[in-house]
């Protein structure tokens, strides 16, 4: 497999065309950014600990029924996945009340959600990925009326999936987002990442966060819960 | 009909209790407000102009089939309404991006909508009526889903019968808010008011402001605005 031109770089990843068709390999940088681009840093090693958690997941989700732009773990830094078109809606999926939620709707950090809370925002960063619903989706014409229930439906079987082996970790999942990409063949896919950067997990019994809340609150200790995702996905997932 | 004590007072109206059960008094106010109360106002003879604009939407809706609190215009200022627990989720029809949404989503105003947009927002003043979707809407048991489901389906039908006759005025429908209320017997049916204090219209053909935008941005002539508006439903629904 050969690396050919950048197609794209965005706040955490490279996207590198290869030699093989509909093929991309995706690069895991240590850059960290927060609040929509105003807070920058640098995680040390977060490329290499966020491609192998991320592995972790997709493997596990496809395991379990889940298609996902996945194919294999490369190298340290390196996956090859499925070429997509990203669907320009990122979806937030939410268990327990933190972050923009809690703040927006007035509830206190940790209240538990009755039920299992989805959202969707429009993927603009020169917009601050503001929040949308089925029908600004349908006006704008982002995705069809059964793309979007494809996504919906997916987005909550991942849920059920992540939190069932998370649980086993002892770390709660708090709230997650996932973005969905296009086949060629116009088939919807989970595509983008899933790691500390792009969900909230929290340990069961302390409550510790562990996830990317450690950089954007100047916590500390942020590279070594990166560390204790991955090694507790490890330990839970014996050959992951 | 006697009035008795007051129960509320919001930003322009205020709502008393009557000797009759399960029917209350609207009393609609001059004062303006606007940015969630950061602009306060008067426009002049606006209550009297609501009161009276508001009759006749309440009067034509409930004449094509929509069930609404209004129960009959008394005087200059004061309508009966059936006595309801107002549902705390506002709904915002969107025929044309302007406002919020125009903002929100980076559209110039003016945008024609593909496909009419609806919102939901958390009335609550302290939180600056958050945007939310049917899912906040679960998990903070606003709503039943078949009470969501009937608020779904009457503001669309509003939508339609407000364009319908609006177009005879040669006024376009650019958006609106409603809110809904239950009664005792766990019927919903449309509450508040429709005005221009919660309605944008702009003339078919100069695209002129004729609501609420003329004093939230400043544009001068707020009074001749209500006025017109009134003039040309009473004209275009004779017996009004």
């Amino acid at each position: 497999m050969e690396k050919l031109e950048m197609l794209y770089e965005g706040k955490a990843k490279k996207i590198f065309k290869t030699n093989e068709a509909n093929v991309y390999l995706v690069e895991y940088k240590d850059d960290a950014t927060a609040f929509n681009g105003q807070k920058k840093g640098t995680i040390q090693s977060k490329g290499i600990m966020n491609n192998k958690i991320a592995s972790i997941f997709f493997k596990l989700l496809e395991e379990k029924g889940i298609k996902t732009h996945f194919i294999k773990h490369v190298d340290d830094r390196s996956m090859l996945v499925k070429a997509v078109q990203i669907v320009p809606v990122e979806v937030i999926v939410r268990n327990i009340a933190a972050g923009t939620l809690a703040k927006r709707l007035g509830l206190e950090e940790g209240t538990v959600m009755q039920k299992t809370v989805l959202e969707f925002c429009l993927k603009s960063d020169e917009l601050g990925d503001p929040m949308i619903n089925n029908y600004h989706i349908a006006a704008l014409d982002l995705a069809s009326e059964g793309e979007m229930e494809t996504i919906t439906k997916e987005a909550l079987k991942i849920n059920d999936i992540l939190r069932e082996v998370l649980d086993k970790c002892g770390i709660e999942l708090v709230d997650f987002k996932l973005e969905f990409g296009r086949t060629k063949d116009g088939e919807i896919i989970l595509a983008d990442e899933i790691s500390p950067d792009t969900c909230r997990f929290w340990d069961k019994t302390t409550k510790e966060k562990m996830d990317k809340d450690r950089f954007r609150r100047d916590l500390g200790k942020v590279e070594d819960a990166y560390q204790e995702v991955l090694r507790r996905l490890e330990e839970a997932i014996p050959n992951a």
